[in-house]
């Protein structure tokens, strides 16, 4: 349900008609529509609640049908979708054919870059204004950079590359002192002793009485500037900075922005905003409320159901924390993703073996390297597609030394919501490439601690990848009797005759849905657990693939095709004189699946189970 | 030839009983033994000319038996190797079975990472050290990090995360003011400013007095801080900051490193030194004598024979020059390599459209993608290998965006002298999983053009790959009549009937010499350039690939086997329903391939003229 005033936006355009009370209401309005829209569907709450004043002003004084904006990681772009004309669409958030949690340029061109990786507005901010520059077009150009973003290395980078633009461009450090978990680093402490001198009230008080007192816009800035700033961390790499200013007082906020406006050159804005704002639970326990999934609201409190079954995130938690109280040398390193990875939970029994570096996916690589030459037994839990990110460092740190690091990998495979920035489709291929490494999918709650018992004996650099899913837990029944967790070893669930499946990880629940809807059809077909993508299960493959067998042999994996575990189990049957002509491949396919759920993104890339079924049913026609 | 008071160093611990006197008589021995392997044997000069007296004081000072020391990017390892017991193997720099040009931990314990890209010095350290505080463990830990290093963004991650040891750890800023090329960026302007206003006597004169006035050497140090420091930009990231320090007195540097060795918490040392010191023509020039091929001294001047031939890098400057006068739209961003990707060629021609974003891969993805969005039609040139350290952005801001960003990587394939920190050989199996690319490789000069056309006006973000190898000039004959450069489309360079090779890239070549050779056994084989690896030339895969067909079909690439150019083959081949059996692979092996000439490199992978025609003849037996 749309709000009085916010019904009356239909483009951004109609923003600046308003007057400061009706701005003042819209911001309550847009804040209820965060609300209703992410307790029904799941999604970012707090930081785009933190953001909702901040996105406000900056509507009103820039022209977004024209000027650029880039949002850092992107999730806090909800307010931006709402006040460009797509408030309505905010009922089907984060679902098929609905609106995108991420900005998203094929839903509007007030969109700049699809998004969901931190780091990247400084130096596409920098690209986009440079390639005005180059061109002579008077666009501006705005990068809203949260703290937490700040301190990944792209940032840093993109922000050093500034000096190439000579145009107006204006960086936003929108500080909300945390974002998915408290910001970590030197720099985020620098930050912290800048904040608590300086209440936001006196930082009001002050602003405003600058801004009265003074009568030129440039001067008033200037002032600013020296009252507030002092030295700042920024200064030094020759972007002024101004600020720090109350993030949530609109009339500051659009006296600053508009003088900011038109500045020549780079500045950077210091703004200082909460999290969660205007919702109690969120500002309460802002990580719980950073990306909730759907919730009840009631008055001031919110409620969660009960959520549904054990998550893989969780068994890996159970899994490392039983390692952990067996082996001192263990401990393990998230790049600001505690919660998601299920590291909060180990770190509540373990405070001091658990070490969060903030969101620098390559630190935590070279760091974790550093630990295993020195002997410790480090695991580095990051999402496949944050991993991807490190892939230089896990190749010249970790394979290249044959460092025993450990990488666990949760959202690998289809995510649902989150959409084509968030899934793991990559990660068997490019790390495939490198010598040493040894890749593993545990398939359920047991496999997870078998998986990872191995991987802390076996001395490489192993890869644990698991998805954004509910994990079985009761053990499934192995065939050929029970097998032991050895190298390159498959396990078999289901005996057939007529076909055979090869599944990766967690694929192989869908595989043996998939043959229980085959026996329906009085079809028989044989369902393999294939725990490693490398090294492969080579005699298994010499089993099923042998010259002379019959019957198709399919793989799944949650995975992209071009170089995946299909493409693995191709190259050895053909490598070794295999009956290659047998296997047949699934997972997704050479293009991005969009936001759904994960059950709708699978059946899309025809791997659930019942497109494994129909796929043999055509196969053995 | 060894010099006089080197010879006697047969390891780290006969460092600390030389006199002063005999110090520098070592260190003038180094900076002579350095002359004369670099210019033996190739090799990186000007910043081991550099670093002498810092090694030196720090084997004095340190005993790295035991301590630890990394060396960002790696290059500057050689005085370290010099004085940890590898003199002698100098004789063999970079060729096989000789000494690594990189530290390389299967040479001698004194290396603790095999290490060729940059910027991971700082978080290595950080781990080093946190392991050893971890475990209680007392070795000391010192990280050597250049002024170009330092604006990558894995250095600011590490660097953001020294609050993570509460232990010794000492960061060395060597700042030479320039690394390969000049240092790019705000920072490097920041270092700028902080240099002009001292030169390196005063800072010697001011270094020496505070030593010799005060009493106590922490007081010395905490003097030596605040009175040459001021407001270092790292005191922000609360490490305390020392210096900066004379990197070429030896008196100064022992007593300053004694002192720091024993503190208890993590500082850096920002020490200047002169890249190429003592040798005239690296100091007149340090970009030619960064790494230099080998070269004759005459007394105090430098000269090169004659190049062999013309470079694919050449062509490529060539190609873009072109493509830069007829289109102004096209501009060129290189992340601190413009000698070595030709860009220094292009911006000799168009000063204006080349940037240098220093060493900041991943910010040059993104800074092109900026570009791209705003109608320009940006290349990036960057080298195989280090556009691995840009993978997620290449994903990210290109892929998913579908921008028409180039990609131009140099060095794809064996390297040569650099070994496996260097060789391109996962480019083509990473972004092959990337919807929307198109992968290409041109196999001479001519082809350079056509590929370089067809990437601008095909709309979608392109890879090109090359060779670090001279390129063939004269263009191939093509049989079967001229074909265009369209889409996908390979051409044939020979016609046989025993066989069919489908080389991708300047593999055309060594296939085309392969066919040579089994023409004297009555072989006559086919030979193709498969021009694109992704997407296939689908036509011809379905011609050679037909079911009832004969012969092998051998893929050969200058790339690892998991994933790239045959495995692509293979998956084109089986999910098309083509004769997949007669696909035979040829490409790296699985394991890392160490220093030595290219062509050695390639017959040690079997994908040199003769290893294909010996596996053409062994697959026709």
């Amino acid at each position: 349900m749309l709000g009085k005033v916010l019904k009356t936006i239909k483009s951004s355009s109609d923003i600046c008609r308003l007057s400061m009370a009706e701005l003042t209401e819209l911001a309550d309005d847009l804040r209820g529509h965060i609300k209703s829209s992410v307790s029904e569907h799941g999604g970012h709450l707090a930081s785009n609640l933190g953001i909702v004043e901040l996105t406000l002003a900056l509507h009103y004084v820039f022209n977004f049908s024209r000027d650029r904006i880039v949002f850092d990681v992107g999730h806090q772009c909800y307010v931006h979708k709402m006040l460009s004309g797509r408030a309505a669409q905010f009922d089907k958030l984060r679902q098929k054919g609905g609106i995108s949690g991420f900005p998203s340029p094929s839903e509007s061109e007030y969109d700049q870059f699809f998004v969901g990786h931190a780091g990247t507005a400084a130096a596409t901010a920098v690209g986009l204004a440079l390639g005005a520059q180059l061109q002579g077009s008077q666009e501006k150009v705005v990068s809203i950079i949260g703290d937490a973003s700040i301190v990944n290395g792209l940032s840093f980078e993109g922000l050093n590359n500034t000096n190439l633009v000579n145009r107006q461009l204006l960086f936003i450090l929108n500080d909300n002192e945390m974002a998915i978990a408290k910001t970590q680093g030197a720099f985020a402490e620098y930050l912290t002793k800048m904040r608590v001198s300086r209440t936001h009230d006196m930082l009001n008080r002050r602003a405003r009485m600058l801004i009265k007192r003074l009568p030129q816009i440039q001067k008033k800035l200037d002032q600013l500037k020296s009252a507030l700033t002092g030295n700042h961390w920024f200064d030094q790499l020759n972007v002024p900075v101004y600020g720090p200013i109350d993030g949530h007082n609109l009339p500051v906020l659009i006296e600053v922005l508009t003088a900011l406006k038109n500045f020549d050159h780079p500045v950077i804005l210091h703004v200082y905003t909460d999290k969660g704002r205007g919702f109690t639970p969120a500002t309460d326990d802002p990580t719980t409320f950073h990306s909730p999934r759907p919730f009840k609201i009631e008055g001031e409190s919110a409620s969660f159901d009960e959520s549904s079954g054990k998550s893989f995130t969780s068994s890996f938690a159970d899994a490392l924390s039983a390692a952990m109280a067996r082996d001192p040398k263990v401990y393990a390193i998230t790049a600001a993703m505690p919660d998601g990875t299920g590291l909060n939970e180990v770190q509540a029994k373990f405070p001091d073996r658990v070490f969060d570096v903030g969101i620098a996916e390559s630190a935590a690589v070279d760091i974790a390297a550093g630990m295993a030459k020195t002997g410790l037994k480090p695991v580095v839990a990051i999402y496949s597609t944050f991993l991807q990110r490190a892939f230089d460092q896990v190749f010249q740190e970790v394979s290249l030394q044959n460092l025993p690091v450990i990488f666990c990998m949760d959202r690998a495979g289809m995510v649902g919501g989150d959409g084509a920035v968030h899934h793991g489709f990559t990660d068997i291929s490019i790390f495939r490439t490198l010598p040493n490494m040894v890749i593993m999918a545990p398939s359920d709650d047991s496999e997870m601690v078998k998986a990872l018992d191995y991987a802390f004996s076996c001395g490489k650099p192993c890869c644990l990848r698991y998805p954004r899913a509910s994990v079985a837990t009761e053990e499934a029944i192995e065939c050929n009797g029970p097998t032991s967790y050895e190298a390159n070893q498959s396990r078999q669930l289901r005996v057939g005759d007529r076909a055979t499946i090869l599944a990766f990880g967690s694929m192989a629940y869908d595989a043996l849905a998939a043959a229980g809807i085959l026996e329906d059809s009085a079809i028989d077909v044989s369902v393999y657990d294939c725990r490693f993508a490398k090294p492969l299960d080579g005699e298994l493959l010499g089993r099923v693939l042998a010259k002379g067998g019959t019957g198709p042999v399919v793989t799944v994996e949650d995975h992209s095709l071009p170089g995946g575990f299909g493409s693995a189990v191709l190259e050895f049957a053909q490598d070794n004189g295999l009956d290659v002509s047998r296997v047949h491949r699934l997972g997704f396919p050479d293009r991005y699946i969009g936001q759904d759920t994960r059950s709708g993104q699978l059946a899309e890339a025809g791997i659930d189970a019942a497109s494994i079924a129909a796929k043999i049913k055509e196969l053995l026609k």
